[in-house]
């Protein structure tokens, strides 16, 4: 049976985090692959409620109580913006959908970290980005003879490389949108998963003139399950967002938007956020600790400041990518995200890979790390 | 500032409906523009129950309990599907999203009713759509010298003329897909508004070879505020729509999903469909009457034998559209929906007009119907 199918279709890959989540929830399974939250820091899902009026259709922009308490938190974050340019999404993802579908047609240019979050370039390959890779510490590098139409960045707590950027590289990557007259897009999930003092406000505040998406997410302080993130935007954009968004899913579930507004209006906000702190800090370490008692010798790898992943890059660069050596791992108990798909170009950093401390029992990193150790030392001593 | 945006931006359009709704919660205003189910058929937000593990991050294609329970409820609606062919969607807005995404380039042939759906309308032409109109009693007329590629219908209770086809108009539109060897996509969110006995089964059950998606939704019969309905579809596109929902949003609400089934399980969910025709019905035949009094002299109409909607159409063509008399409308109190919208080529059918029996009290329909009945025919006699 022959048929017709958009010729977009044969740009969209899946994403590999999905699909190595469906595995990594096999009984007794290690899983440094995902980007979970650890299930302890989840609120009583017996103590959230909802209202009646929040079962009948809503705004597509979102619930006005919602907007205004972002727009405050934003404001406290160093981004001044009115509950007016604050829209509610289904998830972070649903923004990246968003966006895309606003700038990117087959080969317009797209400047993106190099590595990347895999589940933006998914989408901006779906809609035909035509890739302009940069290094934050080498943004000058970057080839602006045809100027980026859109410039993707994650600079607190990247993932997966888990950089921190510096005031200055904030301020240089705004001018360079200003510059360029690129549009910003500013994704910031990881904002409240930080573990040290440090330089966070968002790249978007320093923008003096062009356009601009700044989005965070729910999924990391409350819960993934709400399904529920937030984006802000330069005026102009607004409108347009709105749209997309009204052809998308016509407004999120009132009932997420109700539970998150409990959730951040509980008097005990703040401090849970200060114990999720805390008890990711302490998993850090121990990871961090176990790190150097099994891949020492193997990998480096720096110490994140923030947000939920390990970056490594092994010494011996291997003749096979570290993407081969998954299936091994799977079997033997325990699950990791290879490097490859985080690189527009990904077949040329085969060498790296991404370990997520927050998800996994502490007490089984050793018996973990171990594990995925000796496979990747069977690798190279082929 | 200049800034580069997609070329579809070009084509987007903001749904009537949205931009409608958002005055029609002005207190005292009559509403009989959007598609809204009556608040009282809701169930108590306080009897509604999720689990803690919903709030962590869940499967792409949706809960594997409430697929299963999908699965069989469409069996019973003649459909035979399994679980695995199932997918959660954010609401059956998602599904058009999706389905766009899959099918439709600039230019791609799509044949859609006309009248049609108009949010459909709106996802179908960001991605570029070209439109083959059809009216089912001349399915034979649709030009299909260059096969549509896409063939969208919402064959039961349609929105917005309310029609309910034939088992053999049924067959003729799935005889039409074999042998243009098209996609069938077929929407169906009034499924179980049905006020009268007459065929319902899946034009989708009666495809020999093509592809197909049907959907179907919650918002009607639970609750709107969930966003939640789903799809099925023919085997060979579920991996690849899988792809499509994972980039839009990972996954749909937990949250939502649990409670959907919680409704379904409720030994009271069949009375509750049955109460729920029964107040509908009612409802349908005040508004008929009060119709008669108000606009027999005016306009021409069917009794909707299922859905939300009565469609209008005026015995003299205004020389105005009848979108024009919305700002009048909305001024004196009380909201309709204007026909245009719903065609592909809106002025032509400027003359018909739809109205939502379910949301208003049905004590207002007689003064909203008045209201409504002195407008038109004042601007007739201009």
């Amino acid at each position: 049976m022959s048929y017709h199918l958009a010729a977009r279709m044969q740009r969209l890959k899946a994403s590999p985090i999905r699909s190595i989540l469906s595995v990594a929830n096999r009984p007794g399974m290690i899983s440094f692959a995902g980007g979970l939250p650890s299930a302890d820091s989840f609120p009583e899902a017996a103590s959230l409620r909802f209202e009646q009026e929040d079962l009948q259709y809503g705004p597509s922009d979102g619930e006005p109580y919602l907007r205004q308490r972002i727009s405050d938190e934003l404001r406290a974050r160093g981004l001044t913006v009115l509950p007016s340019q604050i829209m509610i999404l289904s998830g972070s993802q649903q923004g990246i959908d968003l966006v895309a579908k606003l700038m990117i047609d087959k080969d317009t240019p797209v400047a993106i970290e190099s590595p990347t979050y895999l589940a933006a370039l998914q989408v901006f390959s779906l809609f035909g980005a035509r890739y302009l890779p940069y290094e934050i510490e080498h943004l000058d590098e970057l080839n602006t003879d045809t100027p980026p139409a859109l410039i993707y960045t994650n600079p607190t707590f990247q993932n997966p490389s888990s950089k921190l950027y510096s005031r200055l590289q904030r301020k240089k990557l705004a001018a360079l949108c200003d510059e360029c007259e690129s549009v910003l897009f500013e994704d910031d999930p990881y904002h409240e998963l930080s573990y040290e003092p440090g330089e966070q406000r968002p790249v978007c505040s320093y923008i003096k003139q062009t356009h601009w998406v700044y989005q965070s997410s729910f999924s990391k302080t409350m819960a993934p399950g709400l399904r529920l993130g937030y984006l802000a935007c330069s005026e102009a954009l607004f409108p347009m967002l709105l749209k997309l968004k009204q052809a998308a899913d016509l407004h999120s579930s009132r009932i997420s938007q109700r539970i998150a507004m409990q959730l951040l209006d509980d008097y005990a906000a703040a401090d849970r956020v200060v114990t999720l702190q805390n008890q990711y800090r302490s998993k850090r370490d121990l990871f961090d600790e176990s790190l150097h008692r099994h891949f020492a010798d193997l990998a480096t790898w720096s110490v994140p400041a923030g947000g939920l992943f390990f970056w490594l890059t092994l010494k011996s660069p291997m003749a096979i990518s570290t993407s081969t050596l998954l299936p091994q791992a799977i079997d033997a108990g325990v699950t990791f995200m290879p490097g490859e798909p985080f690189f527009a170009d990904g077949r040329q950093h085969a060498s790296s890979f991404r370990l997520n401390f927050s998800h996994a029992d502490s007490a089984d990193f050793d018996r973990g790390l171990k594990l995925l150790a000796d496979i990747f030392r069977g690798a190279q001593e082929l």
